[in-house]
């Protein structure tokens, strides 16, 4: 494989590509390696050689031939078998990077490939046993499809309320699946609408004692992998339109009396022996709680990264067109609007945040890959179990922050591309809208936050419990240890030099969470005081407290991450200075959203601290515009997976986004329906109420 | 016509309803009054029992469908003719309520409508002479078909430097209109793509001795009216898909040499004699330009309306789910999601904004309506001309406002209802992308919080200047009369109920506007002594200085009316204390966003200050959800316009979201392609290189 960097096509971006400080290239080595780099560069250019991935910027697809077409680049997918198994263990960081370049060409492919092989796949590996590899093999070759079926119609967040039984029938030794009316009907199931013929199905597990034992998975078969037809008992079907993600066929399910054989239990926590007894290994169940916990991290660490894939091709649009967009300017001439401080303040911050989540999403996945590691190993340690609970904690904040940066930071650069943001072919809307689930599923962001709050409130207890030293396994909240006296310190910096050192918005947010953390204890205390019971308590302490100290924790991590990234010897000299520039304004601008928290707590006082930062702010952008196109050239895949004129790598803006409107179909023709407006005019008001 | 409200069907909506401490059929005729709501019931049933007009929720239709469609149903509003030319100059209102209503079914009707007969038609009488009233005429009954062409591919804020040209020929009396390139394409033009048959175009005019006067609009036939055929010279077509309003046709055209005769100009402000000189009927300039200003405004009036009614729907269909959404629960109940907290906090600041700016549309609405018939009577006043300046100050800032508003409250509907409010059949996704070009035409509302802003500084350039009196025709500016007295006052409430009068955060806004005022011009003189021209120390003080002024000062202006409303002793006293609390709700809601601010100039100090707010904002978000269901009730349109299962007025969320998912096409179907599935397996890793 070819792992040379090549050079981008000249045009109207050279004056800023010739400005930059640093080498976009270096940088680019630097993030990715030589090996990743050749990776990509291959996955790219063979969708870019293969006509069925051919497509036109914008054309409009019809809803069934979306999934049509999706089911068949999934195909393909598995003839160009990317990654085997072994190079996926070899090097887990590379399934990051092909998940990335596939989403990167449409998250639907990419979804409908890794649900059935990483989700319906790894869920039976990990939670059966060796009876069930023949349906891990099965998926792996496509022989049959799979999904993963937790969610009902009217249940998703509160997973423990599935209402879908599974019987156990010791007089034929199967048990009976079933959904006891529609709203229980499994719903928003991936792969589940067109293709999937074998689901992993969540289930209220009964002994013939009518003993529940609660939620367990079975693998269930809903289509005859021979035809493609529904199973008797089972209805199937496709939920329809989704706002985006539409190559992917959501699902539901209903179960009339589905019988399937003992062994189709995912008996790893669980099961239940031929005449009807429930069994399970587990003795110590909250060491199994942390475990279970970390493991589901796994997908939101990932949605933190597809997040960030969004927020950098949204981005490589939004400053290339800047770069090249020019209207008004002094006198007569006209500027490129990236010239424009508020334009840099619209983009340039989310530039920097995908810089700061480029290092933190493929730090935190390291964390995951040690725990996962360690679970592999049977390690049953208390660090394990304990490392297991700050994984779920980073998971459940990593989401939000990752997925509501990329939200917003697409809508600003839909915004700033003006009209031209607003047609489809400029991809623009795509990326929002195949963005926005990220901020569903795997957890709501404003509930997953809960469960970072509780983490954090449940150290500071520790702490105040016995003494105990405040030291987690990911070092993430070590800095509490020294809680009492950060709450002391307060804002020093006097100049704006000083500011632009990361050390600054650093040791605020430490503040910041310290302060909100005692709050939200505060609030707690006086909350179960008030409230009728915890349950009202905890809901009472959410706005302005719990979950706004949640955002400062995962904030202040990733800053944290990035400023460590800055300072570390191994960040070569030629791309430290600009990484340090993008770091300080991630943590500023960051810090910008509380700064009426740091007066109310008088970590600020007087108007010199608010100032200082703003004019920091605005110093760092004006400072990277210049760097900004590099900055994007970096990360931007080729012209052929950003699939946008407006953000072409020539920088020929106008030329291509009218050779694309060219291109349409359609486009100059008369529409079928001219006689509808040439003949059979429109008699006015003659359908007006006569009075 | 029948002026009674009807009640809403019975069901899980009910225990809410009955809670509400107002009567909602009040409500709604304290807000629209009998005779609009009897218009308002009118059109939605005749669309309702007009199959033309009948859809499915969440259909996929396709684009060139879509187009078509919308065709025939605008067609369609010829014949129901609901409000004719004289209905609508007796009650101005009416024409917004039309547009509401067309709206709530679906924008690309109304604003295909509406371009035609009010952007064309209105264009052309306005700026045009009795020579054009044939032009209005045809449009009226869709004789031909008409479009409204300024933008160009590579133009749109800067309107000034359009380069379509018309160059007059006094050797055959005609003009000679010319695109230099296709860069200079027209672009963006509503119902040019397939139906229009006539343009007003803007282009550079010139006289024989090769002098520019400037941009001039000209009615330019584009295609032939008896066939639909591009005319001869006119390269003119359909731009494609867009990320909504997919049913309006936005085209191109270029032009090469198309001949008009002289009288095409519109040539109220300026004309061109038969034999070659330019004569304009303007001696003062300025006035001109003040009284041109406020005619723009009528756009942007009307466009903050529209943002509101998405909004409105919006908040509809998240507030009914809220509210019949059960999930969690102390113990093993589950209670409706509008019970916590957080979702109160995400969803009912929105409410309380809708009913603002219900208030501030209506009011706004009514200053325009007073500066048009000044307009007409040709009133040369100095008072005319300043209520000109003023009105384009409030468009230029209200439609920032309201866009922004729905736009962000939308995005926190779609959330809020989780992946229910993915599904595009309840309307969520399609709201947010209609509404999101709100925030780009007529003016990227970025760039026009500087008109407002400067509209701000040189009312106190004027008080420094000379000591004259602040005093605007509308009052939005009167207060900065006490400016030096308000900018010494401070917050002084010391209790939560206190701060629930919205006079509190009235009085916190002034001092506001006044000390960001106060900082934006120290800020701008520093930058004049910094850059090197007017034209950077202007762009250098727009973040967190002119623009946050331009913000405040609307903000303050809406809540500033809707204060007076509730103080109003015709406001009726059975809606007055819930009006009182959306009004208190709005303000310190919206205020929260400026705490650091209030901090920085020393309104605010100490920890007590941003507390009170808080707990004000929580207390009221608690105080309000028990009418959040009649809240919506009162704005919500019929269950056929509103179009989304899970916002029904019977609040059976599952049922008729499972039954609309039943009502698809191919639900349960076999997909066609599943030979694709079943034959013809891959072979994996067929097509990876062999190394």
């Amino acid at each position: 494989m070819d792992c040379e960097v090549s050079d981008l096509p000249s045009g109207p971006l050279d004056v800023y590509r010739k400005r930059a400080s640093f080498s976009w290239k270096d940088m680019r080595l630097f993030i990715d390696g030589e090996d990743i780099l050749a990776f990509k560069q291959h996955v790219f250019r063979t969708l870019e050689n293969d006509p069925l991935f051919a497509r036109q910027p914008g054309e409009d697809v019809p809803l069934e031939k979306m999934r049509e077409l999706t089911f068949l680049r999934v195909k393909q997918l598995f003839r160009y078998n990317f990654l085997t198994k072994e190079e996926m263990m070899a090097d887990p960081w590379k399934t990051v990077v092909l998940n990335d370049c596939l989403g990167m060409y449409d998250w639907a492919v990419n979804s409908k490939f890794f649900l059935n092989i990483g989700m319906f796949g790894a869920t039976v590996a990990n939670s059966g046993s060796s009876r069930h590899n023949k349906h891990v093999e099965n998926t792996g070759d496509m022989t049959t499809f799979g999904c993963f079926a937790l969610t009902e119609l009217s249940h998703g967040s509160n997973t423990r309320a599935m209402r879908t039984t599974a019987t156990y029938d010791p007089s034929t030794q199967e048990f009976v699946i079933n959904s006891p009316d529609f709203e229980a009907a499994k719903f928003w199931v991936g792969n589940l609408g067109k293709t999937a013929t074998h689901a992993v199905v969540y289930a209220q597990l009964y002994t013939p004692d009518q003993v529940c034992h609660g939620l367990h998975s079975f693998v269930v078969p809903v289509r005859d992998p021979k035809t493609l037809l529904a199973l008797p008992g089972v209805m199937v079907g496709d939920m329809g339109k989704k706002l985006g993600l539409n190559g992917l066929d959501n699902g539901f399910a209903l179960f009339h009396n589905v019988r399937i054989p003992r062994e189709k239990l995912l008996n790893r926590t669980g099961d239940v022996t031929p005449d009807g007894r429930y069994v399970t290994p587990f003795k110590d169940p909250n060491k199994h709680f942390g475990a279970t916990l970390g493991a589901l991290s796994g997908g939101r660490i990932s949605i933190t990264r597809m997040a960030l894939v969004n927020l950098k091709l949204a981005l490589t649009v939004a400053i290339r067109f800047s770069a090249t967009r020019r209207q008004f300017g002094p006198k007569d001439s006209e500027i490129p609007v990236l010239e424009y401080q508020l334009q840099q303040w619209r983009l340039i911050p989310y530039l920097a945040a995908a810089y700061a989540l480029e290092h933190f999403t493929k730090s935190i996945f390291m964390n995951f890959v040690e725990f996962q590691i360690g679970q592999m190993m049977r390690d049953n340690s208390d660090r394990q179990a304990e490392m297991g609970r700050e994984i779920h904690a980073i998971g459940c904040s990593s989401k939000p922050l990752g997925s509501w940066t990329a939200q917003r930071g697409i809508q600003e650069c839909r915004e700033a591309c003006g009209g031209h943001g607003y047609l489809a072919m400029n991809r623009l809307g795509d990326l929002r809208d195949d963005n926005d689930p990220n901020c569903t599923y795997e957890g709501d962001n404003n509930v997953l936050l809960q469960q970072t709050s509780n983490y954090l409130l449940s150290c500071l207890q520790t702490k105040h419990g016995d003494e105990l030293r405040i030291e987690s396994p990911l070092h993430t909240v070590d800095f509490l240890e020294d809680f009492q006296k950060i709450l002391k310190s307060n804002f020093t910096a006097t100049t704006v030099e000083e500011c632009l050192d990361s050390a600054v918005p650093v040791a605020a947010y430490q503040w910041l969470v310290c302060f909100l953390l005692e709050e939200s204890q505060r609030k707690l205390e006086q909350q179960r005081v008030l409230s009728k019971d915890e349950f009202e308590a905890r809901n009472n302490s959410q706005v302005y407290y719990c979950r706004s100290l949640a955002i400062a924790y995962i904030e202040h991590n990733c800053l944290q991450r990035f400023h460590e990234l800055t300072l570390d010897q191994d960040t070569p000299a030629g791309v430290r200075p600009v990484l340090s520039r993008l770091c300080a304004l991630y943590g500023l601008w960051s810090l910008s959203n509380h700064m009426s928290t740091l007066y109310q707590g008088h970590y600020f006082s007087g108007r010199k601290p608010a100032e200082l930062v703003q004019t920091a702010i605005l110093t760092l952008c004006s400072q990277l515009k210049d760097d900004a196109v590099a900055l994007v050239d970096v990360f931007s895949p080729t012209d052929f997976m950003l699939n946008s004129p407006i953000g072409r790598a020539d920088g020929q803006l106008y030329k291509n986004l009218w050779s694309t409107v060219m291109q349409g179909s359609q486009v100059v023709e008369r529409p079928a329906w001219w006689k509808e407006f040439c003949v059979d005019k429109p008699v006015v008001g003659s359908l007006r109420p006569k009075l």
